[in-house]
């Protein structure tokens, strides 16, 4: 069992809560049992190493057997290790389970050539509980894939990690490439693309949302640029009554992906 | 202008942080400017005091001046002194406005002797953010009133009134029914009363939501108890593709609530 706090290896893991060391190391965070129960289920191949104390392997039995059996390198840790290998800025703590993952950013190239039905992309999203609840949207809308553009968050921040849900083990994710760029491949692959904003001049009702599409979403404070607007087919909006002024954006994204997954799964 | 952060006065508003203070007085906090943007123009009676710093009188002249027109008490105040007066746990600066309200709620008689079609009533719902991105949802789907049951979070916690974004100002809000009482009345009114839980044996698409009706929604962790869904007409599952396991409450009941919308105001 691991149990020295100030070892290379404790000191290695918690770096991943940096974004340049994730970056530079091609690795991230997953914690907590639903994030590490998605991975080992859905994409063992990506898990480095598996930490665990001696509680979690006795109350997540199953799960760690399952991590073994797919081949995943296990380690049993003291509660102190896993706790300094953790995001320090976690709201919830990781239940004594954290792993270490590869970083697999899909390619859009390949995510088009499977002739996708639907896609979702985010433009400049910052704020990582709407990122992550985009992507648990997207993957309950069966979406086949997700593109986050340059100048988003990290979808590989422990925080985006957690919101998923586990669902960014579940589709692929294509990031930093800019907006431009793909919402011309997107369209050169056939799939209609629509900007969703609150000042759209189209209503979501009166979308045909059976034909290939990808929706579009922008920054939560300031929605999508007028540049990336006019790059779209249309622009939708999500029809407001009562006398609230608009949805968050988790919320409008939420409506559209299902409002597709109604037509496309019906 | 106020500048003693040590006042009582200070102290009292700052004391409106805590639930038991709230509901012995009365009275809660809306902070920055898009909530108090919304209680002085939908619900000014309900302002006992605004306070603004001079550089927020100075960004936000329009408002202030349509608060002394309301015939709101205006105080100017320092940044110290606002400061010292909001939330502690705020993750958001109140930007120089803070208004103490009167806590207004609504009778539950009294909303369906109205003759509502939309209703929207929270159960054991337990965190803030949760609570008020419903309540924004209900409001936007044009909903006639919000029922927070018993055993629910405090909607006038702060939090709550932020992550509302003023809706909290736009449609009547009851408190304090036990979900069994609620339940009985809205039926016994003549509406439906679909749970909504992700083990529901119903699909959204195939219920009829043309008829008056309400959605229960139950806590983000454990959903309804089976005792509640029993005294209700159905129980109505959010169908899910791709991989993911569930929505989390707020994306589920912005879905229904949506759907409600799109067949009752179409």
């Amino acid at each position: 069992m691991l149990t020295n706090t100030r070892s290379d290896r404790v000191r290695g893991v918690r770096a991943l809560s940096r974004r340049a060391v994730r970056e530079r190391q091609g690795l991230f965070l997953a914690e907590g049992p639903q994030a590490v129960r998605e991975a080992v289920v859905h994409r063992a191949r990506v898990i480095e190493d598996l930490y665990v104390t001696p509680t979690a392997a006795a109350r997540y039995g199953e799960l760690v057997a399952a991590a073994h059996e797919a081949g995943v390198r296990v380690h049993e840790v003291s509660d102190e290790v896993l706790t300094a290998m953790g995001d320090e800025q976690a709201a919830v703590a990781p239940q004594g389970l954290l792993a270490v993952c590869r970083i697999e950013s899909a390619v859009l190239a390949d995510v088009l050539a499977a002739r996708p039905r639907l896609l979702c992309v985010l433009s400049s999203v910052r704020d990582p509980g709407n990122a992550g609840t985009v992507l648990r949207g997207a993957d309950a809308a069966g979406a086949d894939a997700v593109v986050v553009t340059t100048n988003s968050v990290d979808v590989h921040s422990p925080k985006v990690v957690r919101s998923t849900a586990g669902s960014l083990f579940h589709l692929p994710v294509v990031t930093g490439v800019p907006v431009e760029e793909v919402v011309e491949a997107v369209r050169a692959a056939g799939l209609v693309v629509h900007a969703a904003d609150g000042a759209g001049d189209r209503l979501l009702g009166d979308v045909d949302l059976w034909p290939p599409h990808a929706w579009l979403f922008g920054n939560e404070a300031w929605g999508l640029a007028p540049q990336v607007r006019e790059l779209c087919d249309d622009v939708v909006r999500v029809p407001i009554h009562g006398l609230a002024e608009s949805l968050n954006l988790a919320m409008a994204a939420t409506i559209c992906l299902h409002a597709s997954a109604s037509v496309q799964r019906a």
